[in-house]
Order: structure tokens, then C-alpha cells, then sequence
């Protein structure tokens, strides 16, 4: 199995990518191999450096960069030879089992949709990212960003996607499915979360508990969070900056420091035909690594199949 | 000046109502009388249990009571004896300056919109909360659940009356004012924040910063922070849900503290004639205390004068 990162995506990049990627390689030797997508003169000194343990690891040249601040479109038409255009043409052609990137998120979206596609059947593929839950595991949430605005069709997906991921890739035997709301009762929220509601509640293929609230993210009520791109957006960007100002006040505690990105790695982008994962702008070498095994693990679960298979019936 | 208190509201009324009362009325003894509204033969006993202490309060009446699950708009007009609708009637013929109730939101919102009503010229009172600054200092964020749809018009009156209130009841000089969205740039976000930030950002009575993200919400960019009711309540309960993991996991930290509502106290209604204040379900004699001292801060202000003049032009 090979394992693809960009090794030019990142405001650490390339430095911070190879290093986190030596890691991963040592981790997944004999499972899996990292593939590293950049320019040739600034990744192969880097990877040299690292002697021996750089051995798990193949370079592919890509010689354009999409930088963060580009327009994403227009960047990824324009730059076909950038490392994240490479990186989905070796994802779709399926030489590589998953691509991984800490570049421009934006980028990274259009290249999913361009290149390996949106599953038939998904309206609209989603950013999940992962929330830790305060009695131990871990849940998720979608869409983080992909989706400012959404249909109620659109959220019923997002609950079906974040199922499967649940199930295939987190090991939840039957994922509890909530709606993000601001009540509890059937008839609150807007216009959309309440035609949400009821299309979540009769779909058979998923675990709908029901509507829950900003207070419920951490607990055990529900496994998967559904929400639009705005709210999930908010709500993480809100956590990660609780996080940073416990890590500023020297506060440590193991259930807040899941809060930390670095320590999850990335989030997948969920509905699409193959398995590719934004990382963090900043990512440091271990959020860069723990993408890279978050990476292995989608691709081993099989999951891009499952929900081919779902959304196909 | 008189500030009434829905003695019957909230979870632990009327124990905890009286007891946040006499410790208010203490505190603001020769500036400001509490007035308790409630059923006399449940109030009148925990008031004498007081002693001296009951001296700066006066009871009125009031035989009903609207429970926390009742249909906000039909218990009010059926019970027009209980505390809410009692008090709301002190508030519209001047005999109080201001009127608290942790009692049913939706009850005090509607009582609101019949009794003291909205302001000529606002579209929607909002229900604001106080956001701690990590650096010191007190911001408000709203809507937070009074308004789950919004106009983008809606949004731009959101900016203003917040900023008025930071203004004459903050004590901040030129509230800065930020728009909550998924992204720094002006373009980001969906077509109703997209179109708020335009009327933002030429809003002469205002001094718009653009938009902020989830990241911000405790630092210095915004005072005032501007978002949707449904994004507002779920951002507000998952900072309260911080606060009672760290509660529960005996961290403790000054800044943390104030995600607390107790410290708070209650979320003014913004927009309307009067000064109405919410407070939380769970509300301790503390949260009861500080609701009431913000109604007394309030009411000083003669903020509600300065939002009806300003809407007037």
C-alpha cells in the first residue's frame, strides 16, 4: 500500500513534511510506503539528511506549488504540475492509496472534485474532523468548511457519510447519528435543520438519536455530529483556540490536549471516490506523521468502497 | 430605582430567587430597591427567614407561573397572572426599571415582544451574551438563540445595538464590531453573511473590523460579535460545556471562570423598550445576584433610550 503526502504543503513545508513523513514510514514499515510529492532540490537534501531511516520512502517530482493565499481553482488548473495536482492524478490513477496535504484547503477540495470525484449519488462531499469525547474514543463531525450553506438533503448525507466513517474507520459497531441544533425538541432550529430532522429520522441506513446541542459536542450522546460547513467551522476553530489558550496557560489535561490538531493529524473529505486528507496549515512533523497514519487507516478500512456501495442502492 | 425578579423562574425558584435577591438588595442598598414578583404564600416565608436582611425588598404578587416546558406564546396570554406576564406589566408602566427571570426563555421573549415591545425601527430584538477577553475585559456576541434565521439586515442591527450596549453599558469607548464567519476574507461565508458584511462595512454609526472566525471569539479583534442565532447559541453552549468539564475535572483558571454563567448572570434582550434580562434555568443565588446587578447597570445606563434614538434617525 502506498501512502501519498505533499511534501511542499504547509506553512512548515518542506521541511516539517518530510520529517513527519520519516516518521510515518518507520511506523508503517512493512504495511505501507510513503510517497513524497514536491520539488526534487528541496525535498531530496531533506530526505538524504535522514540517512537510513529515509529508506520507506519514494520521491515523486512535482515542480509547481499551489501557495496558500492562491485562488483554488484557478491555481489548480493553472498549476498541473503542482504538488497537489500530481498527488490526486497518482490517487486517481491509482498508484497511491491516499493522498494527504497540510496545503491550501481550498485547492485540495477542487482537486477531489476534479480529479477522483464525488461518489454518484453525493450531492456534496464534506470535511469531517474528529472530536474527542470526555469519557474516552472518539467521535466526528461534519461538514467542517467544505459547505457554507446546505440543503436538508445535504445533511442527511453528511450523517450517512459520518456513519460509515464511524463504523469502517473509528470501529463504532452502530454510530449514534445527532443534528447539530440549538434545541433538543423536534421543531427547533431553522427552516433546514427541522426538514433535516425528519429526512435523518426515517433513513434507514443510519442511527438517528435526534437533535443535540453546542453543549453535547464532548459527551456520549451522539457519535456523529451533522452540521452545515459554517457551524462546524465556527465550533472547531472555537476548540482549537480553547485548546491554544490552555496550551498558553500551561493547563495540560489528556482529555483537552485531544483538542490539539497535531494529534489527530487531519480531516478526511468525506464522499468522494478515494481517500484524501487536509491537513492543518501549521502542521508540525507529528501532526504531519499522525495524517499519514490516518491516511493508512481510511485507505486500509476500505472505507471510499463502502460508501461507493451505499450511495449506489 | 426599581428592579424586579421573577421569584418563581428557574429550576431552583423560589429558594434560590430569594436568596440571590436579598444578596443583591444588599449590594445595591440606597441606589436601587429589588422588587420580588411572585405567589405570595410560597415568597412571603423565605423573605421573613431573612430577617433584616429582606429590607431593602418589596413582594408583588403574582398567582401563576409559567413552567419551563410550556409553549412560550399561549402560556403567556392564558396566564396573565403569573410572575413573567406580572412582571413584564411593572416594566410598561414605569413602576420597575428593569425585570430578571431565569425563568422560560421563550415566555420572556414573547412577553417582550407584547408588553414593552421592540423598537421602532429594529427588526428583531436579539438575546446577547458575554464573551470573557483572555487579555481582560468583556465582549457580547449575538443573537444567541432568540433568532435562528436571519436577514442580513437583521445581522447589521445585531452590530449596531450590540454596539451601544458595549458602549453605554460596557464602558467601551469605540466598540470594535466583528461579523462571526468561516473565513477572514471578505468573499467567505454564505450569500446572508456575505451581504451582512457589506452593510457592515458602511454602517456610519458602527465601527466595523470584518469578519472574524471561531479562533477569535477571545481575543482583542471584536468587541461586539455579530452571528445568527443558531450559530450564536450553539458557540454559547459549547463554551458552557468547557467551563463544566474543567468544573468536573477541578481545573480552574480566572479566564475559564468566566465561561461560567454564574458569573454573568443573565443575557439582556436586546432591541426592545425596556430592560429585560434571561437568565440561565440552573440559576444559583450567585447567577440570580449578578442578573440583578446587571439590570441595575443596565437601567443606569438609559441604554434602552439610547437604542430608541438611535433607531429613530
Amino acid at each position: 500500500m502506498k501512502i501519498a503526502l505533499d511534501a511542499m504543503g504547509g506553512d512548515f513545508a518542506p521541511q516539517a513534511a518530510v520529517d513527519g513523513a520519516v516518521l510515518a514510514a518507520q511506523l508503517l514499515a512493512g504495511k505501507a510506503q510513503i510517497v513524497l510529492i514536491g520539488q526534487e532540490n528541496a525535498v531530496r537534501p531533506l530526505l538524504e539528511a535522514h540517512g537510513a531511516a529515509a529508506e520507506n520512502l519514494t520521491l515523486v517530482p512535482a515542480s509547481q506549488i499551489i501557495e496558500m493565499g492562491e485562488h483554488p481553482a484557478k491555481a489548480y488548473q493553472q498549476k498541473q504540475d503542482s504538488s497537489i495536482a500530481v498527488g490526486y492524478r497518482l490517487l486517481a490513477t491509482g498508484e497511491v492509496e491516499a493522498f494527504c496535504s497540510a496545503g491550501n484547503t481550498g485547492a485540495m477540495l477542487v482537486g477531489a472534485m476534479f480529479s477522483v470525484k464525488a461518489v454518484p449519488g453525493v450531492m456534496r462531499p464534506a470535511i469531517a474532523n474528529f472530536v474527542p469525547k470526555l469519557h474516552g474514543g472518539m467521535g466526528i463531525m461534519l461538514d467542517v468548511g467544505a459547505n457554507a450553506e446546505c440543503k436538508p438533503e445535504m445533511l442527511e448525507q453528511f450523517g450517512e457519510l459520518g456513519s460509515l466513517y464511524a463504523h469502517y474507520v473509528l470501529g463504532i459497531a452502530q454510530p449514534k447519528v445527532g443534528l447539530m441544533n440549538l434545541g433538543e425538541e423536534e421543531g427547533k432550529g431553522t427552516a433546514i435543520t427541522q426538514a433535516a430532522h425528519q429526512l435523518l429520522k426515517v433513513n434507514p441506513h443510519i442511527h438517528f438519536i435526534g437533535n443535540i446541542e453546542g453543549r453535547d459536542l464532548f459527551n456520549d450522546k451522539a457519535d456523529v455530529v451533522v452540521c452545515d460547513g459554517f457551524t462546524g467551522n465556527v465550533l472547531l476553530k472555537m476548540a482549537e483556540s480553547v485548546y491554544d489558550i490552555m496550551a498558553e496557560k500551561n493547563m495540560h489535561d489528556p482529555f483537552f490536549d485531544h483538542f490539539n490538531y497535531e494529534s489527530i493529524g487531519g480531516s478526511p473529505i468525506l464522499g468522494i471516490n478515494d481517500n484524501a486528507i487536509i491537513g492543518h496549515g501549521v502542521s508540525t512533523p507529528t501532526a504531519i506523521c499522525n495524517m499519514l497514519l490516518q491516511g493508512y487507516q481510511m485507505a486500509s478500512s476500505g472505507i471510499a468502497d463502502q460508501i461507493k456501495s451505499t450511495f449506489k442502492s
